[in-house]
């Protein structure tokens, strides 16, 4: 039996703000930092130990990361950055306030932006300061590869290759992984494992900074999933999570 | 032309109680950690850059390097750990203090502990709670790889493989490498570059968190070298390096 452990990284700062963030490359807020740390310390004294780390090229991932690898006295752990594993791409929304647009457009229309799996927000245009294809980070990709918009379908077309061709052979071989990711990258591996249907997808909701655990078989079918910590801190987190596309 | 940039992490906790160190993990104190940032903010104001990043499997090496990716915007570089970069094994002297020592055996002896090129100090007994054999970092390694003790060249021995394996074609395929280290891991590399003879590079001191830039021809060979920062400040840093064996 296998186990593979997911975390979205602790509140960023545009978490805090309700603005959309995507790609844009914002931090933690004192808040996120000590959710990362208080992740890394409840896999600690659940005996968690871990071999590898998986993270995106984005710094709230990151540093969550290196705040759990710390807690756990795994500072020296290798990790595999990669930008399959980023936030899906907001597009035109990107920095924009969550509150905001949905007294404009309505919450409807927000909801969908945030939640349908087809549909993607407003793409960004190629020459909007916002649209990251000078970012060193994304060099060696083709410019086709940095996105302009994502819907939740193409965040996952993406990140798949990355399970299929790094995480899962890792997992095959034994290796015990802790990945450190964003609320849809991790949507995106939850649909294929637990193989959510592209309606119901829509309707789960990660919370930040709680670890949560797959138990895989040897074919990596999950046997049950969980997450670690209090059961109505959990719930409560990821309650706030759907909320964010409210008006109040 | 290329650019080699190497770092001595910043003052540890055992540095400031004037303790022997070597492969114990110990952490950065709060003016390590500002030596850190200080590494990376000088870096960044003299516009370098990296592409990958080569650390030791020691936390006061990885937080330094963690600090000054921080301060690079670059905390998303891929980091190579290799225990081939650790501080040179100081055996059964690790957690010792040095002025104690100094008083016990006589500064001339502690000078040839740490200071021999050929004598290492007395070695930890593979029993010994200090003796890092059952660490899960070096659990790939054959017992014979993890040290009981080691005297400059046994360093220069180990570290060597990793610069002739990993970090010169790295350079030579044209990446920028940043590596966070050691005393003595520098050192061996500085020895191997300058071609220092085995006499004279006893009175070389690195200075803690200062960035030494290297400038190499295509062969790899030095065109020159220098410490970015105020010279006094270098100066007076490595001289604080060199005075830690004294009994005052």
């Amino acid at each position: 039996m296998y186990k593979l452990v997911l975390i979205r990284h602790g509140e960023s700062t545009w978490n805090l703000e309700n603005r959309f963030t995507g790609w844009t490359d914002v931090d933690l807020t004192p808040t996120g930092v000590e959710q990362a740390k208080q992740a890394g310390r409840l896999l600690k004294a659940e005996g968690y130990d871990f071999d590898v780390a998986y993270t995106s090229v984005l710094k709230r991932a990151t540093r969550t990361l290196w705040h759990v690898l710390d807690e756990l006295d795994r500072t020296w752990l290798p990790v595999v950055h990669s930008w399959r594993l980023n936030e899906r791409h907001y597009g035109g929304l990107q920095g924009l306030n969550k509150a905001e647009m949905a007294k404009e457009y309505g919450e409807e229309q927000v909801l969908v932006w945030r939640r349908s799996y087809t549909t993607p927000p407003p793409a960004l245009e190629p020459s909007d300061p916002r649209c990251e294809r000078s970012d060193p980070r994304y060099a060696k990709l083709s410019p086709e590869q940095v996105p302009l918009t994502e819907c939740l379908k193409d965040t996952v077309a993406r990140v798949m290759p990355f399970w299929n061709e790094s995480m899962a052979p890792a997992i095959r071989a034994g290796r015990r992984l802790v990945v450190a990711a964003h609320g849809n990258s991790i949507r995106a591996l939850v649909k294929y494992l637990d193989n959510i249907s592209d309606s119901d997808i829509v309707g789960v909701n990660i919370p930040n900074g709680i670890p949560l655990v797959y138990e895989l078989d040897d074919d990596l079918k999950p046997l049950r999933h969980y997450y670690l910590g209090d059961a109505e801190a959990v719930a409560a987190a990821a309650a706030a999570v759907a909320s964010q596309g409210k008006k109040a």
